[in-house]
């Protein structure tokens, strides 16, 4: 067929998608079009627009290095990256919920052994942050052996990532004891801005949203026989959980963290000064359900 | 707000990008976030294809340069330029139809004399082409004095810009006589692949389509009161006319470049071996109509 208009043209490049042997990818392809050519009629896509457009996401591609994933950071603030987390991870009983995995995520965190600190060499004003988690099944009993990355940001709101030269930290991998738990100390985690020095940045700057997430520490959690866990712990009262930038707040993921006085922390060491804890209950979910 | 579902999250988002001061983008982008965010729903888009899906986009930002623009290219693909182009071209009585602009476009072309041949290095068995072309109003009256690029690939369907060291040639830019019309010699095109060695072309594999486009010639005129024409002339009996890989044929762009005997041409000169001649008006749109 040949001559297409602003109707058969949809119908036309369908059908030519309509080849390939991967039937999944041929009926996303399919739906993609579709919405995708109904966005192009519904706004009358002007050519200049269309140019911005391609500009942009060129843009956004020679953008993403190593370390920083542009790509990742339009999903997130268009708020995909949230829906296709709640699609896929719909709330089971018991369960704690998921959330973004966000662009700091590194593959291999280094291995800490329980009750070590976690950022030794954090001079920036932090204060110190006890963690003392648990991963249960959905009826609460304790899992043991089970792998819990942990990641966050620095007192200032920075990611090792982010700061140059540096190494690993705030970073780790630890598995859970007999009775399910992890605990180590590192430094309270602040609110930052997402790297806005790029194409997301601008985005977020012409339409007036600004680029906070409130403070919270990753967790990302696997054991055998049930799902991975990809979740955060957001630090209640922080002034951006209403509005962080890329939508990944929930309530049941939000916790005090609340201050304890000068003294004798649970292990045992004497703090010379105020500190803080979060003792939180992972539910996760076991891969064959009923 | 906070704990988005995956209804509610559309909502939140749109909400977001409601704040700036610019009214169409605002409308462009509430589009784009409810028409992305029914794709992932109506295919429950998982995590692993999202993965894919950053993956490929990012490989396709990272793949263009100076001379490959892999993001038109993935537009053309989709029909989304030959979209773009109807909505923002409707044909209007007596005016040529426009098509895809393509990616070998080059903004400069080499300014050429009437009656010269833009191809004189082209040693590559191709055929020569004698171009008889006329730019007029809708009612068929010359348009003197109008910008007329032209660019095509050569007899092995490769354009200027994809042979690694050579300069530009098969394209340049003419000036209406005061007859309407351009003329100069060239080579034949030929049919070719669009450049397939990277996402667009893996993309193009995994779901059983070509990549081969008609033999054409490019036309972009330019005349004061007149819109901007962007369009191909395709060659007639071409196996791709069908199933050209970017959707960019017309039945009325399409001419049959006939063959001609040797002996005397149209421009006095002598051809001892047979050549093709291409005779085609270009109906210009008056930009304030009605």
């Amino acid at each position: 067929m040949r001559e297409f208009d602003e109707h058969s043209i949809t119908t036309e490049v369908i059908d030519r998608f309509a080849g390939g042997s991967n039937a999944r990818l041929r009926s996303v392809l399919t739906a993609l079009v579709r919405h995708m050519h109904d966005f192009v009629r519904e706004v009358e896509l002007t050519e200049a627009e269309w140019v911005t457009a391609i500009q942009f996401l060129t843009r956004t591609g020679q953008m993403c290095d190593d370390v920083r994933q542009e790509f990742i950071l339009l999903s997130d603030v268009f708020g995909v990256s949230t829906l296709v987390d709640a699609i896929n991870n719909r709330p089971a009983p018991g369960a704690t919920q998921s959330t973004v995995l966000g662009p700091f995520f590194v593959e291999e965190a280094p291995p800490a052994e329980q009750g070590s600190n976690i950022d030794p060499g954090d001079n920036n004003g932090g204060v110190p942050l006890y963690v003392d988690v648990t991963v249960t099944d959905p009826a609460g009993q304790p899992i043991a052996g089970a792998t819990v990355d942990v990641w966050h940001s620095d007192a200032e709101g920075f990611y090792d990532v982010q700061r140059e030269g540096a190494g690993l930290a705030r970073r780790a991998r630890f598995t859970t004891t007999a009775d399910g738990g992890v605990r180590f100390w590192t430094t309270m985690p602040a609110s930052y801005p997402i790297p806005d020095d790029g194409p997301v940045g601008q985005l977020l700057n012409a339409t007036g949203r600004h680029p906070w997430r409130p403070a919270h520490v990753h967790f990302m959690i696997e054991a055998p026989g049930f799902r991975h866990l990809v979740t955060h712990v957001f630090v209640d009262g922080d002034r951006y959980l209403d509005s962080d930038a890329v939508f990944g707040v929930k309530e049941m993921l939000i916790d005090g963290f609340p201050e304890q006085p000068p003294g004798t922390a649970p292990d045992g060491s004497t703090q010379p000064a105020p500190w803080h804890v979060l003792r939180y209950r992972f539910g996760l979910t076991p891969t064959a359900r009923g």
